[in-house]
């Protein structure tokens, strides 16, 4: 029997504590700014928002963050989660590359996001706070929140952006069974919504928009705290988890990964998996490229500016510094709703700056190529977000090949596309056909391109 | 930190042979008869449907039957499958009871159905074959089928049930990712299809007639073979690995299970599980009750009767000594569609004639109150037909409760329930609720009823 397929942690090996790679950067980032006085933001700023546990997170200069028991035990519905080696889509490249993933769909929600979502679905609850807000692109984000904070019985409203509604009637509905309200954005539940539908009655809706909405009923209602699946410093921490595993899981492989490779939306499972590794790039240790890859639709590190800019679509977070394409913007229609996000966190920005990771775009065409192609040899069905980072991988796969090096590739398959046939079926229809014809022909124009 | 809330083996553990029951069994089956002759039929009467090593398996006296290298090397894409205790779920019920389930639902196809199709896609492969056909009821098998062929370069038809094709358009879609063909059952491209419609242009259909159709096709071409997902013996083989790592888990967790719950359609993932286990109450060691849970609309093992019938509507198959509503009798269209089959396999019956085995029947509402409240509690979302078996979970916990006993409940989690979220907002629909409010009336009804 060749290598092993799929590297498996046992629950006792599942990391204890989260990284925080603030401790080790060699530049820090600059810091938040309050969107009135445009003055560095106090802790004080962000209590109407978010629990002190969190700001206290958000901000810490700590190396290595406890995780709390109860965390920890629901972590382990899902966690520790399989490293699995890509041998067939090697085979099918012809490359001499190894590919491994870090499989993070086998969560219930279906991807990397209950890390952080029940961290802090348990913050707030250790409050006391009944009421939680928050926004979501394809519905990965809301429905691992809701999945979290059922948990802990605190009432969760979801504001979602409406084209995903429309084309995710699945998510919607796993939000409803996990006791999540729903709510297609914009709407005409807050003033923000209410003014972006008078501009445009037919607006499809960003993540900005409904950021704006949800941040605006936390800010309004004592009894309610906001949350945010991405960008934040916070939410990388909790999603360190995946790297701190796969860095354990490689070194079972007998492997060490030449290059790291996770879809970009706004950091979060690129950031979780890279941090712990790029920690070695820090301290003279082993050195790994990274590569986020964003939508070409919504091209914020490849094509942005850095500079402060608002989280949110109306204005009403701190300014955040880092890659933006402006906040006003409205990206196109794509199935990767989660990649619909005009800017990056504070933290990603900082190290693309500093020229200590990389940014590469794919658009949803080759995206989407990819992803068949890798359904089609590894079995696994990747969620649109995922399918970015596959086409990376198999770019760089071939650059391999053309190379010659037996380069080692790790990447974050970062959610399942089981809720997302839809857009697969519309790939199709597109005339991209679904033969085996096809399959041959889609895996000759992967090996000869 | 208390027991382990997921017993994973390594795949090194990963059990390296099929456990066949025939070889234990109290009472021999009966062997299967000639549809035309009614004589016992020959293995050369299955030549025209299935490769001589599945017709070798299915009449095999011998105990253990070695699983090929390529077959253990795609089960280890998802296999071994973890064990999880349902804390969370015990705890709810307020029961003494040790509630475990072996968790099937993480194959990329979302049940346990991968475990037969892949050796049998890989049997066919052997004997150079390119064409298979097969019948699925809500989409498990055919998606499974279809993912297993895809590995081996062998087009898949697949006959779906009309009403499971209406209602689960993204198992459809899964099918054709993987390079599956999917017809609505009963067509016009079989003799047999045309005939049912005839009678009936609304028909919604039924396993029974997409076995018809699907037989109909593999018996009248030469290039085509025929593959079923359920009922024959070669298929509870190889679904036993199920029970064998079980069996394993269950060791490694200090435990053994008093009471094993599957779901019943045709018998695959119920036998898979239970077979292992049952063997040490055919040899005098400990003593496992065994229960099979169908659903109360088709009703085959608690109402039907023990007697010769075909395994197909049209009646092309051999006559299987079985449970049987009778070939003709179309079940209603519940959501659980891999429970709407009339019989039973040959094996399942002889066990239950002969009182070495129970089954109970679940209705439809009911299967959804113990999916929303399992859902809510371990974080999992079930098949409907996986629902059916934590119903009858729930009901025993119950009674251990009652009992004041603490006995260890084994149930197989045969698959997930995400392409068959619009079950989940029909259930809703209904008037069932989808508060906080809810769940707890939900779990308090659990508890007090």
């Amino acid at each position: 029997m060749k290598t092993s397929k799929k590297i498996n942690l046992n629950e006792k090996e599942m990391p204890g504590k989260w990284y925080n790679i603030q401790a080790d950067m060699p530049n820090k980032i600059q810091p938040l700014l309050h969107p009135g006085t445009k003055q560095p933001i106090q802790p004080g700023d962000l209590e109407a928002l978010f629990p002190l546990e969190l700001i206290k997170q958000e901000m810490s200069p700590e190396r290595f963050i406890e995780i709390p028991d109860q965390v920890a035990d629901l972590y382990r519905i899902y966690r520790p989660t399989p490293v699995h080696r890509a041998y067939n889509l090697e085979k099918a490249l012809d490359t001499p590359a190894k590919i491994y993933f870090k499989n993070e769909s086998v969560s219930p929600p279906g991807s990397h996001k209950p890390n952080t979502a029940i961290p802090q679905a348990y913050y707030n609850y250790k409050q006391g706070i009944k009421k939680m807000t928050t926004e979501t692109g394809a519905g990965q984000w809301g429905s691992a929140l809701s999945f979290a904070t059922n948990f802990f019985g605190i009432e969760c409203k979801v504001f979602m952006v409406k084209v995903s509604f429309n084309q995710k009637p699945y998510r919607k509905s796993m939000m409803q069974l996990w006791n999540g309200s729903v709510i297609p954005s914009p709407s005409m539940e807050t003033q923000a919504g209410r003014a972006f539908l008078a501009e445009d009655p037919n607006c499809p809706g960003s993540l900005g928009i409904a950021i704006s909405e949800a941040i605006e009923v936390a800010a309004t209602h004592d009894d309610t705290m906001y949350s945010l699946g991405s960008v934040l410093n916070h939410v990388m921490l909790h999603q360190t988890i995946i790297g701190l595993e796969a860095e354990k899981q490689m070194e079972m492989a007998g492997d060490f990964p030449d290059l790291i490779i996770g879809p970009f939306g706004g950091g979060s499972n690129f950031g979780g998996l890279s941090f712990p590794f790029l920690r070695h790039n820090f301290t003279g240790g082993k050195k790994t490229r990274c590569i986020a890859v964003e939508a070409a639709s919504c091209p914020k590190l490849t094509k942005g500016k850095f500079e402060y800019d608002f989280g949110d679509t109306a204005g009403m977070t701190p300014l955040i510094p880092m890659y933006t394409l402006g906040h006003k913007f409205i990206p196109p229609e794509i199935h990767a709703g989660g990649l619909r996000y005009h800017g990056a966190g504070a933290i990603i920005s900082q190290l693309l700056k500093d020229g200590l990771i990389e940014a590469r775009s794919v658009d949803q065409q080759e995206s989407f190529g990819a992803a068949v192609a890798f359904a089609r040899t590894e079995g696994l069905i990747p969620a649109p977000e995922t399918a970015h980072a596959i086409a990376q991988v198999i770019r760089e796969a071939k650059i391999a090949r053309e190379e010659g090096i037996a380069k080692t590739i790790l990447f974050n398959f970062s959610g399942h596309g089981l809720l997302d046939m839809s857009a697969y079926d519309q790939y199709f229809s597109l005339g991209n056909g679904s033969t085996a014809a096809h399959q041959e022909a889609l895996l000759g124009q992967l090996i000869n391109a």
